[in-house]
């Protein structure tokens, strides 16, 4: 019998893949060790470095797993002269470090077509997409291979692309989510319009949209709220900035820290550090920088990584992308497999506590003042 | 014994007061006849046309109802230069319509206090109250006066105020909703940063902020989102832009036809019609005219209020605000009560299928390609 997604784990969570560190084989094999389905993040990374990451998860773990890619992004060659003013901008940022810029013409492609092949001959059990969606020559070449193949999606258009293309299921990525949004190209046009689709909104749409199974991420960071992406449509539930303050993270200690650091009460939408937009903590170089900077993708993000690398070892966190989604306020330092399990401690709960409420017998008229009016909600 | 909020009424759906003439006492008496909670909006109305609207709904029907209230706004007084200048901006739309700018210089508390004393005499069910938090005498009073109270809120800090002041619940309104957001104050500082919050982010975070029941609004068209937030830790639901196709809604007539014009793809957060955030269909005026508005409500309102009746009244949907959630496309033409109806039953079909989904076995390695990827999923 063929394995769907959903059954490749026990509980219905998926660990975020998340690039540049936080997401390796050790987060990854704890996860599925707990029921959940980890997720290594193979954007930024030499294929060999890929490979070495599935060795060593797989010798951890016979659990599953995915492995997420990043696609390819056009040539950012027209966008060069906005590329120079804004290195000329953060001039001042790379002296204070005492670094020199990156070259901003790094790949485009971050090895995909390598990648893919790689993943053909190591039969993963996932692979997951990123900034597009992929041919479907190389959905169906995975599909050959056992492997189910996820494609991120912001939109229902986006879905729709998903599944004419062959995808297994789309990860439905609400607004409220931190680091990069995985939309398909990037459109300047919609910056700080609002338009971005909130999670609830979106996986209503898609799922009315599409007929594949849904994985929901953007903000998620407790069981009751896994439950609620259920009710909504979706398969699973997916969660990123949960996972950052465990054992297991790789992420920095300079990231770590101000995700708890009380001087950062919001989240922005920016493209200060990479060229893509994404979220982050509102740290002084994402307030000072992101009206100016232009939609280059990868070329900002090679060309800032030197000054966000000395920044996170100077433990200066207002100096580097500190990927956080709307919910890294009830952030818990928790080991990843204690993490899992409270979370599907929590989602069957709150399964149990939606079942029992039925509908009440009308009332119709006002009687006397809202009952716990005088007691608990009085301060 | 005392009745609270959720008791008053068959169906955890309230519907939103939607000010400017969508909500009156014919959608508010079907949807109360329904089972659901109805909603009068008094913002922008006279003392005596609320009190005539509370006096047809309560001859309609003996269900419980809310009115809804703005707060009294800053006065913009430091912003006259800006609003001078944005009216030199909107001349030419002024001048092809053939109509005069209204007065910038209108009343900016909405008669506030003498709606108050109405609703105290009238002894409605209940009150809400949008763009602030009212004072604990306010509150206090309508509970002697056997009134429930609701403060809209849009973050954790609000909602904390809300329960200092005394109020009975909060409505809880995400950032997927259509028109104005209900901040306690206006702060440009966050436009097009990607800040505000998105529904299920912000649920649960009041959740944990306050023991108040939680009113989640904000892109609900559907029963199914509905059981989400209440899984997520909310009480009711609140629909607004779900309810604008009805019969019973006073939406003019251009509003309702662009709600499904294909032309319009997209919602967005402006303050190009007055002065204040609100949710749209971006249409031409919204797209033009948003990034030179000025943070100046309500005197963009009385500004630009001649130009959008008259662009009302001729069919031209590109030159008034024409309020949506993001959910706006999956709206559906069906008489109030009908609607609630339908939400109601997709909530508890909602509520029963979350509940038999049981944890999976887990299953480990990766078999055959997912199941269904060679049936229903290819195009």
């Amino acid at each position: 019998m063929p394995l769907a997604l959903t059954d490749l784990c026990r509980h219905p969570i998926v660990q975020a893949p998340m690039a540049g560190g936080p997401s390796g084989p050790e987060l990854a094999a704890a996860v599925g060790e707990a029921g959940g389905l980890g997720h290594l993040a193979a954007g930024y990374k030499s294929v060999d470095a890929m490979r070495e990451e599935i060795r060593e998860l797989r010798g951890r773990t016979t659990a599953a797993f995915g492995v997420n890619l990043f696609m390819p992004q056009p040539s950012a060659g027209g966008a060069a002269d906005a590329v120079a003013a804004y290195r000329d901008r953060l001039a001042p940022e790379a002296a204070r470090l005492g670094v020199e810029f990156g070259d901003p013409d790094g790949s485009t492609d971050d090895a995909y077509e390598a990648k893919v092949d790689a993943l053909l001959q190591e039969r993963v059990p996932v692979v997951s997409f990123t900034f597009g969606c992929p041919s479907r020559a190389v959905l169906d070449a995975l599909a050959e291979a056992g492997t189910r193949t996820v494609v991120t999606v912001t939109s229902p258009a986006e879905a729709r692309a998903a599944q004419w293309s062959g995808a297994d299921a789309v990860c439905v990525q609400g607004f409220e989510a931190g680091g990069h949004r995985g939309t398909h190209t990037d459109d300047p046009a919609e910056d700080g319009t609002g338009s971005p689709l909130g999670l609830l909104s979106l996986v209503a749409q898609v799922r009315e949209t599409v007929q594949l199974p849904i994985i929901a991420a953007g903000g998620l960071m407790r069981g009751a709220q896994i439950a609620a992406v259920l009710a909504a449509g979706a398969d699973m539930g997916q969660l990123g900035t949960a996972f950052l303050l465990c054992p297991e993270s790789g992420a920095s200690a300079t990231h770590q820290q101000a995700l708890t650091n009380p001087a950062y009460t919001r989240t922005a939408m920016t493209r200060a550090f990479s060229g893509r937009p994404a979220r982050g903590l509102a740290n002084r170089f994402l307030t000072e920088h992101s009206d100016h900077a232009p939609a280059a993708y990868p070329a900002v993000h090679y060309l800032t990584s030197p000054l966000r690398k000395a920044a996170a070892k100077a433990g200066d966190a207002d100096g580097l992308h500190l990927w956080a989604g709307q919910g890294f306020r009830q952030i818990r330092k928790l080991p990843a497999g204690q993490l899992v399990r409270t979370l599907a401690g929590e989602l069957a709960a709150a399964r149990e506590a939606l079942a029992g409420r039925a509908p009440q017998p009308a009332a119709g008229l006002p009687g006397a003042p809202f009952s716990a009016r005088d007691t608990a909600h009085r301060p």
